[in-house]
């Protein structure tokens, strides 16, 4: 850092590219607000980076800045051996309710939530209840939100929800019990995250409470942290589907042996599940033998299966992750990839023949076979897309049914699938078509 | 519908499965609460279904249920020659708004704005603030937020913000103008969803004003809408990048000859890509009739070629949708790539030759060329993941570059580029070493 003059959008900006001790002496050149804002901004795997850089009375001081459910994620991103010491830096309140969120995993409902929320009994008065809200609101300066209220009875399990809104827009004497909404949408504190975002997409919600077996509230998740969420399932879903684990760490950050041994493993297991298409064709050498054109359609006819089931596997797999098509429905997907495929199928087969002919036309290809070629073509490629968007779209559904992701029913798996397939297909069609 | 005893989970579970007559005939046996919210909780194109569907006089009474935000979205989901009409059916203030949100493109900031958010004058004090805030939510239902109130002058421009939070902890006498915070995150009325994802995902804020050039505000975005964008956006990116284009339908509702069309396209032009291999091939006939043993390893060459560039592609566009790589960052890309592909290469390079040396070794392969084979395989593997590492990272950057969308680098578009290189790499290799 060889200039003072380093604001926030700098700092941001340069900060991929910093080694920690210049993150930090960048971090320390700014102004007091500015690296409030500028924490406060920083990923959970960022605020720890930096939080153990700082000296002991530094650390402890933006350490306490941060909420609970913060506070509780900065922990988890810090390396075992820091954890136990950086816990011991918070109060002994937020200290018990860390340590409460750190016992939930850390993408289901219970590790996602934040135990300070607005409450209030059911016999309050509206009025009653807003001006102890304000005294709460006052009291804390952590309370996450106050747009939605939420009664409790004495031991704590969850009656009603009345939204801020509803709460002001009612008659100051009418109790909490009458104004409140007892149509509850809840979460159990083991809900997975990706369940949960589907709850918030289908319900608008700005928050939903989290409750455990016997109905008692633990705390709210509220939708902000939901959007982190999303974006999180997304790069996952997308990084299986791509042929490889999911990364887990942003790409310019992972360090490059993590980022191989992401990518190696599936790599090999496609690479060996390739391997078949060699001993396939072995099996048909003396075809290819007699009748060395054969070779030349290969790739092409295998890749055209390879990519109408990447289409197949890719809309399925999808359409899973949002909850629009569930195992049930296997069926009408099958029934529309069918004919989706067949379709499909021969439009591209139609095309191969064009080029069939059209290769025999300028001479490249012997004339002697060509009708019983172009039967081959046009056989095998409706036959190989066919048999592509089946297996690209009842795969993911396969692999629910047993318990897997079905993001790992990847392009390349259902590519390699196809290939040995696409050989046998096209091989057997041109030994009973032309030999 | 036979039973009578239908509630509004039995309705949304069997909904895709109906005709549009046995859907407003359900909808219609739903107690009048169930029925108002089942109809929120619908997707704009279903409520613009539902609604049509319904006789005039109630078509008007559930169109006015809807804040102007949502009736913006039936109505623009509904036919173009239905929308004057719907429109119609509105009091003229909300038609008024609904028209100014209709001039908006769907998917920019002001399409996804309301224009009802709670404001305030920068001189009136906190506790004159709160009391014109309750006349403001008693007054009218459909205040969409109040968890922020805007500070505004008298030409609508936007001074500060104060959260409702803030307003509470604040004392009563103090003025909106020294308790308002001036540290604004703003959007633009044209910027895109996508971009206004990230803006959220950055500053996990709960809604974001939307101001027009001279900085005046024109509504407010808030995050829950925010969550469908980042869905439909992912949903949008993993179609393309699975070779089509995005379907903009849930995969079960589209229709047959639709879900063709958007799939037929890029599935064509890929197949003439692939045309390119035959001819590719076709140069090097004179190889494979007289080796014909090349042929049988050469769907394995160029399909590891694809695997890897479709782990490259993934990671790269992945890493630009959520802002982690930008343009400039090329050349860090690159270089990880290059390093990447030489090892993933070489690691497949050594499982390749001992492949070969096996079948050697059980004597399904010719002996004479053993170790030249061997180099031939080894070498080409190296090569053709390498090209497909590089390929792959690079082109969705090309892609931005030129202006076009980063996630069209497909996994099967990046196969069917790798597949015409990879021959002509392997089939050059096996001519250098082997002829």
């Amino acid at each position: 850092m060889e200039s003072k003059n380093i604001g926030p959008v700098e700092l941001r900006e340069a900060w991929w590219l910093l080694t920690p001790e210049d993150r930090i002496e960048g971090f320390q050149l700014l102004e007091p607000d500015d690296a409030e804002e500028f924490f406060f901004d920083l990923s959970a795997d960022d605020q720890a980076e930096l939080v153990l850089t700082l000296r002991p009375g530094a650390r402890r001081l933006w350490l306490r800045l941060l909420p609970p459910d913060d506070a509780a994620d900065l922990i988890q991103a810090a390396d075992e051996e820091h954890r136990e010491q950086l816990l011991r830096l918070l109060d002994e309140n937020t200290r018990r309710e860390v340590g409460a969120l750190l016992a939930y995993e850390e993408d289901e409902a219970g590790g996602l939530m934040s135990s300070r929320f607005a409450r209030a009994r059911p016999d309050m008065r509206v009025d009653e209840a807003i001006s102890y809200l304000r005294k709460q609101a006052i009291g804390t300066s952590e309370l996450e939100t106050i747009y939605y209220v939420y009664v409790l009875d004495a031991q704590q399990r969850l009656l009603g929800i009345a939204s801020f809104r509803e709460l002001f827009a009612s008659p100051g004497e009418r109790t909490m019990r009458e104004v409140m909404s007892t149509d509850l949408v809840t979460a159990h504190e083991e809900m997975d995250q990706e369940s949960l975002a589907l709850l918030f997409a289908a319900h608008d919600l700005l928050a939903i409470p989290v409750v455990d077996d016997e109905g008692r509230m633990k705390g709210i998740v509220t939708v902000d942290d939901i959007v982190d969420v999303v974006q999180e399932e997304a790069t996952e879903d997308i990084q299986k589907y791509g042929g490889m684990e999911a990364l887990d760490e942003p790409y310019l950050r992972i360090g490059l042996f993590d980022l191989l041994r992401k990518r190696v493993g599936w790599l090999a297991i496609l690479f060996v599940g390739e391997l078949f298409t060699a001993s396939a064709l072995q099996e048909f050498q003396h075809q290819l033998n007699s009748l060395t054109v054969l070779a030349l359609f290969l790739p092409l006819i295998i890749s055209s299966g390879g990519n109408s089931g990447s289409q197949a596997s890719t809309l399925v797999i999808r359409a899973m992750a949002v909850g629009e098509v569930r195992l049930r429905d296997w069926w009408r997907v099958a029934r529309r990839e069918l004919t989706s495929g067949l379709i499909l199928g021969t439009i591209l087969g139609l095309i191969g023949v064009g080029r069939v002919t059209l290769g025999h036309l300028i001479g490249l290809q012997p004339s002697e076979h060509l009708a019983k070629f172009s039967l081959t073509i046009a056989f095998s490629l409706t036959g190989v897309v066919l048999f592509g968007t089946i297996a690209g779209s009842m795969l993911p559904l396969l692999l629910r049914r047993i318990g897997l992701d079905p993001a790992s029913a990847s392009a390349p798996l259902v590519a390699t699938m196809v290939d040995v397939t696409g050989i046998v297909i096209y091989m057997t069609a041109a030994t009973l078509i032309l030999f």
